[in-house]
């Protein structure tokens, strides 16, 4: 279970960054992004698209990225059978022995750190773990510096960085803002197989852990069903929670507020997308966000989230749920549909392979999933 | 169907006023109301509370009236077995046969008239249809003038009235809004069993269509599924929705934007009552009103309501909706749960007795109906 | 000062329906009308836009017009200096001696009537009251049916009609929204030399009274200060100030919220166009609405309008306010500032001329007014 | 001007954690704060109120504490005429030679610390600069641990702290929340007679600086005007600003959106007190924040503070506005009132003596003050 020291590595991770989405579909994942979430392009290329929030002052936060299509045929790996289309991300999840290339998926999920010395402390904190690593050299990932990518204990694609070219920050170009007026990253959400080792893994890196849900009953035999854990001092940089995995849940993007999340929700259905509203908009007990989460042309989970709270303090106390406590999901008392606690986006390794996934390691589900 | 014709009977409904509910704990039903939703009670007896929202200037808009337990036992059409206790307002519509007063229930939906006249115009309106009909004396209801009440030709106990007496509007008191900040009373919902005859039947009072519910495919051969009919010139004082009648479905009572619906399910969900949010908070397709329903402690349903628009033009067009497109009810695609669509609260007649429920007249249910 | 009764004419004018104002430049006015506060484009002519709201179901509520340089110095009573450039509306209601053409205007104020055959009535009432009268025959205006139009008794050109062609109404394309999210025209608001007379006026025409100012002390010698007048039972279709008139003080727009008031001034500032603010946002004792007041690039005067209440009851009486209250004027206490008391748009007669403004028949100034 | 440098001192202050405010009329004050505002009550003793936001997990994050006139003709220092009643705070610094008890004034202003061991660090920090320094035991303070205050270089009364004893956090306790739903302390800002002294005092103290205000032309000639400066990563924990120093300008309180910031003004002004607000609503250009200030019943100013954003990122550049730019106050254009730049609180020293007032080094005013 949780462990009451606050580790300080040699290392100083700042925050959750940004995330690489693989699609199958550039142009309907700009309409879904841009015309209607209303992220800012920085950069676009043939194949990528580069965003940002209208207050990051960085060249991206989110990249999606056109799956090669002409590539998949070639590859050995293929069987025939799978090459004859795109596999949506849930699908893909019950079929893992399709191509790799052949689904949509998240390519790196990036941290920020503060020095560039951090780089190489996280590289040979991963080394002696036996992670697989690469280095990138400035520009390789356009508008970065210097990082260092591992495929994580856990199985993630997980990138570090320092420095980032500057973009121009929209904070107060109100008469820019568009869609859902997003701001910025706040987190990732995973699925992982085995969530006490992921908490572990995280406290490692110094991460915080601000709540909780444990399996019943509460005592010494409880199991982490889920942890929310954090550098930069509000609820979560990264949230582990028990699932087939890794796999990537859900991006969080911070909101200014309440508004902004029904304004989505009117946005996206006016343009006759009201399916890709998948969940909420709702009051979390956990967290106490107010949210909602949407599915891309693709399946990639969007959440969009804002207030939460301050956890800074040094004798900030992780915050207990019970698995079986349905306010936890929704302070209001609503289902989230089964849809969400199952389908997940499947990840790349290094090499750009579908990651393969194992079971869950708690079977039993919660009573509040329906 | 629609009648294009607008007609302009020899009296002034002016809008939907106020009701009166029957519950089976004052106590209970006031910590719903005045302590969560925050209305203001003008009058409290030892059976009954009158109470309104901070911008009306009237008595009262809505009624509690403590169900007379004592009296059950003693009446010889209670079947013994039901003596027990008080049975939900939902539960009430599956047993039809329960004592009257062993079941929380509308006691009267109240409508304002323009003039005195108008009430005596109305009472002759009625007459003719052979209703059931009531003059009370200024007084009879606290705080209310000279009304008629009659029990409608669609079995509501229905009452007009032109004179109440003043209360100290609360509009700019800010400092005394409590809960979700309910300003009026808006509009009634009925279930009723024969939607074109309960519209026919407005139609004659003198309300006009804003928007309705047909059967597909159009043409000839469509229902009126629902029609929501107005006199205020917004979308509506009365919606007609087909099913086992006649029952009161909700009241609507008006806040003034978004926030006061999140924020009246946030303090209903920390008071400990998130059971009671039963649908919503969402837009609605039809009206395009921000919503959410809540249950009171009897099961009788609120929906607290916002957003909705301008009907007054003189060629305002009726907009017509398919019983199936999902929209309809709830712009962001939510489903709405099958006790939305089921249960309603039972209505008495003028000597306190349960009307009778008849099927509804059109079986087959709504693909969005789950 | 007040007429109790409810006066109730042998026509139906329903509410306020739209205005035409003259611009001098229709580019500058489309940048603000339309890019910043979002109105939509139903029509545009070489010299006209026709505007409407996200709600509005109709061809405009809005027209801007080019004014006609070109012929400003063949106009004999043009003295050649005026003829170099326009002069803003509140500068021209310094300088009443400038030509006509050389000054943005209001052309006209429309009010839209329940039946054809009222067009016919009111103009029999203000033949008898020996205004100058125009008829318009269908499509004389854009998108609209028969009309009349006068130079009422208070000297403004005011237009009555019964059809519009309908136009797409957008309410439910939330995709579409832009800036402030205008939904509808709400009033009018005009500076007259006589308001008593113009309460009067108004009031023959079967409007209510629902607010209204008095000079100190009350009683028998007290004075009208300004009234706000309804059809459409919400506080005004239109206000009446005592100010040098006729003149228009502002158009009122309504919005659906208080965010769509902020949004808007974050917009318009971001836009380069703080100066566009003139007063708030802030709340209104007067009406309760919240509000905020802009100045278009002519300046005239445009209020976002949100937040009041219904007056359709019989017995709505009249709120009097002291002109000395300053929290009749911004409930929070601020002090409008002196060009708000001081500026307002010249209008046009009949025949495309300025009207002279008379000196406001009270002359001693509120001593809320800095 | 600013140092580039981040520096990293020895200890880890945390955040701006709360402040004691001297006050006349305790129950004036705890109708402001608690019935008005809705702090939250923790502890009340005879002569102080330790209050909270929702969110917060600690004792207190303000301190009430009632003046104690009985002491003050006792006071040698005391002129016999200055007894007879308080002075307003802002009359207060009009006025530095009235008797030091006499007036209401800030008592300390605290940080948190990250560990006990950054006390000592702390003590020594100041100790070398000469300042006058007091050791706290724990619940010398209530609900406070060890603790150390100085009398810091710019001569304010500055309190260290770790520990704090934990209440319960009501954030999601929505049945409770009143009045502007304060939900923590957010930070301080001060009148300093040199702001480059000061922000080179928060420098050594490891705060970053994340905007300023230097005087025009920008370059080698410029002045610092004024410094945002931070340790959590939002805009500020203290904000240092030219003027009569040391004075305690304004305590912002975090809410969680621009509807609270609106709401305590309604319910200020509906409670009488319109003449509370000061300044705003509005959008600060620097810090992008929604604001309003409010002046308590002593005159102390508390700032409703919302909407700024993240700066924790390692290569945060300062952003620079030049002191006559009027939208770095308010984005949008409104003029801030001389009160607002000329009116703060004297602060005491540790031996609750009124600390004397310097005039600001820079002696030049914005253009932008009325």
């Amino acid at each position: 279970m949780l462990d009451a020291r606050w580790q300080r590595p040699p290392f100083d991770v700042v925050r959750a960054a940004h995330a690489e989405l693989q699609v199958t579909d550039l142009e309907a994942a700009r309409h879904f992004y841009v015309d209607l979430l209303g992220l800012v392009v920085t950069e676009a290329t043939t194949d990528a698209l580069y965003l940002r929030g209208y207050e990051e002052r960085v060249h991206h936060s989110l990249v999606l990225r056109q799956m090669r299509n002409q590539t998949r045929v070639e590859d050995p790996r293929t069987p025939a059978g799978a090459a004859t289309g795109a596999v949506p991300a849930a699908a893909a999840a019950a079929a893992p022995e399709a191509a790799p290339e052949a689904v949509p998926a998240a390519v790196h999920l990036a941290y920020r750190v503060a020095r560039e010395e951090d780089l190489d402390r996280l590289a040979a904190f991963f080394q002696e773990r036996g992670c697989p690593l690469q280095w990138l050299d400035p520009g390789d990932e356009p508008g970065q510096g210097r990082a260092v990518r591992v495929q994580d204990p856990l199985g993630f694609p997980v990138e570090f960085f320092c420095a980032m070219e500057p973009a121009e920050r929209l904070l107060q170009r109100f008469d820019r803002y568009r869609g859902a007026h997003v701001l910025r990253l706040d987190h990732f959400n995973l699925h992982v197989a085995d969530v006490q080792a992921a908490y572990d893994h995280y406290k490692a890196l110094g991460f915080r852990c601000s709540e909780y849900t444990a399996t019943d009953p509460p005592g010494p035999e409880e199991k982490l069903w889920a942890a929310w854990m954090y550098r930069k001092p509000n609820v979560h940089d990264v949230a582990l929670m028990n699932g087939d995995g890794p796999r990537l849940h859900h991006l969080g993007f911070w909101v200014s507020d309440t508004q902004s999340v029904l304004r989505a929700c009117d946005i996206v259905a006016a343009a006759g997308r009201a399916d890709a509203i998948e969940r909420g908009p709702g009051r979390h007990g956990l967290s106490n966000a107010f949210f909602v989460y949407l599915r891309d042309p693709d399946g990639h989970r969007i959440e969009l989230y804002t207030c939460d709270y301050y956890t800074g303090d040094p004798d900030f106390e992780p915050i207990r749920w019970s698995v079986n406590d349905p306010r936890r999901g929704t302070f209001w008392g609503h289902a989230a549909p089964a849809s969400w606690f199952e389908e997940s986006s499947r990840v790349l390794d290094l090499d750009g392979r579908l990651v393969p996934v194992e079971p869950a390691k708690l079977s039993e589900r919660p009573q509040t999933v329906t």
